[in-house]
């Protein structure tokens, strides 16, 4: 068995980045951490006080929580007013394994899977893993970057699965209920199975995103705490599997990753109440959001996708480079802004993205954009100079 | 796709008699939890001094701890005098996902991989869903219940791959040093890549167990904190890959999982360091097994797998019972007392064994060994009166 054989998989381009901000912020260099799409909020409140609780009440053990497992399975039913049985929600360590899991409970190697480039690197790199197809579908400005019906509709040949994520990373963008409805049909005329990760929900700004399970009862979702419930560094995600695969998801789960944490369940069912905090979180982001769309004209960056939610703005920035980890590498080491480079979202056309979380406080955002304007024009100007 | 193309794995049997266990406690029947191989102790002290620190001051996120990395690998060189990287070092949400980044790390769809039977039902059934292909060696008495050297030498064609366990579960048995340098050797000589694992080591009453590193530099080592360190709800473990697999292990981790929690890293690192609290609770756990080994007899239970290590017993019912797992049902109805069947374990002979996990209190399992003597003793008359 020869190292050649082995799927290639391709590291995260962020993490590289990551590791610079925090070797500059070790030289004592005052970093922003704007590339890892992760809240700098931490758990709500009474959710870590059932932690300290916790921790000193029970010793721990493989377990799963009954009570989180109905407790989920209620969300769907006021979220989305979509029944599903406790039976159908399986816990995980966060969205990462969720996905492993619906993948590997839905699709046999060689299965062909769609997926919308630019997207999330770990679909693309989970299903090599796999030795599952990536059937990328190539989605611009003039599709929201999200798949639609017709895209989907001319494959030939049809893909076994779909890869739905709305609000998806890096853009934000979130698939229209008529869209969304339109691609669920198409996916029941041709058998396409769906895993749509819905790891934002909760995060938009234009109106609320839709689960796919309003229009495609056997869908498998895949969901987290580690968004809207800032809670990263737990590793809590669940999925919800439609009845027939049930027995494949659970025996998976329990043979491949066993429990998620204890510490993390007990806190994750107390999170799930804590509206007034998670909210005032959403309502941050959303001024986030607001500075920097003010912003990005005076940066120069005029091509953004429609950032509908999540943290994030993926903004197109052909003009000033084609070397997007080179960029992201320079304006970190400059300003000490740290941002994510298009190339983990799409390996096509990402040399010339980058994206932006803005998963921090409003005044780091503020402080980011005073030190990204005189940069971005100094940048901009340098370029011009060089088309001449 | 249609459901029965996707690799077909079996549940968790223990999961089942688990479920009973609490479903009889919640009645108010006094249950002894002798199923499941986790440790009723609970982190270190120290440990749990530490995590309340971090869930006041850290919020969490993605996060690696590097402390961790190079404390785990001078353990490697402290217990083994083996010298391994930090690089070499990969954290994981506990060994589950641990051995599937390994598997993943090494082979390839139709691989084949040789592992002994009995052993850990999640070796064949993780095996099964990555469509790699598992090849049993049947291990009895004569071998006790451990892959040999000639045993591997003798597979035609030769595996792929190999998986160790020593201390193993569920018997507990260690391979002798002389035996695995011989494995060892096989392995080398026919180009086979070892995944070990090494979750109970630590937990060793005839002599330590040696690390597979010790003999074979390249083999993939599987280790926890759920067994020695007692974390097992706090779900971390970790990989020591060889150099040529660092690339393709870390991209997985990445890409399929993400990063451990953050509480439990930072509480793993205080733990290792609680040698007097930890040996504590292997004194127990010898004390346990003393305690068991003298009752055997009286329970008529002759012939079972020598105890060297882990927290388990196995032991071989086929004068009482061909059908294992009811066995383990009437006994927990009848006594309270719940213990795995060996179906989880053999697929073929499985349903002639039981395995009991001693990792309770001392108390608990003379109660156990005070409720099963009459129980075993009616089940043996009545057995000797059918064959009459």
């Amino acid at each position: 068995m020869d190292a050649p054989e082995i799927a290639q998989v391709d590291p995260f381009h962020a993490m590289a980045i990551g590791r610079l901000a925090y070797e500059l912020a070790g030289e004592g260099r005052d970093v922003i951490h704007m590339e890892y799409g992760q809240p700098s909020t931490g758990a709500p409140a009474a959710a870590i006080a059932t932690a300290h609780r916790v921790l000193d009440s029970d010793p721990g053990g493989y377990w799963e929580s009954t009570a989180l497992l109905d407790r989920i399975a209620r969300h769907y039913c006021e979220a989305y007013q979509v029944d599903i049985d406790r039976e159908q929600v399986i816990l995980t360590c966060g969205a990462s394994p969720a996905f492993v899991l619906a993948l590997s409970s839905l699709f046999v190697p060689g299965a062909r899977v769609a997926l919308a480039r630019p997207g999330y690197v770990a679909y693309r790199n989970s299903l090599k893993t796999l030795y599952l197809e990536p059937v990328e579908i190539a989605c611009g400005p003039a599709e929201r970057y999200q798949v639609t019906a017709a895209a989907l509709d001319a494959l030939d040949p049809a893909p076994d699965g779909l890869i739905l994520a709305s609000p998806a990373n890096p853009t934000g963008t979130v698939i229209a209920p008529r869209e969304l409805a339109a691609i669920a049909e198409v996916c029941r005329r041709k058998n396409i199975r769906v895993v749509s990760d819905e790891i934002y929900h909760g995060l938009t700004y234009e109106g609320a995103a839709q689960s796919t399970l309003q229009h495609l009862p056997d869908a498998v979702v895949v969901n987290s705490f580690s968004k809207y419930y800032s809670m990263a560094g737990w590793r809590l995600g669940w999925l919800v599997v439609p009845p027939d695969r049930v027995a494949a998801a659970r025996a998976r789960m329990n043979n491949l990753f066993l429990t998620p944490s204890v510490l993390a369940q007990h806190a994750g069912l107390v999170a799930m109440d804590e509206t007034a905090e998670l909210e005032s979180h959403v309502r941050t982001y959303a001024r986030n959001r607001e500075r920097l769309l003010a912003a990005l004209p005076s940066l120069g960056l005029e091509r953004i996708a429609p950032p509908d939610g999540a943290f994030y703005i993926y903004a197109d920035i052909a003009h000033l480079t084609d070397d997007s980890l080179a960029f992201c590498q320079q304006l970190l080491r400059d300003t000490g802004v740290a941002t994510a480079p298009g190339v983990d979202f799409d390996p096509v056309d990402g040399h010339r993205f980058i994206r932006f979380s803005f998963a921090v406080s409003t005044p780091l955002v503020e402080e980011a954009i005073a030190r990204m304007v005189p940069w971005f024009a100094a940048c901009t100007a340098k370029s011009t100079e060089a088309s001449v």
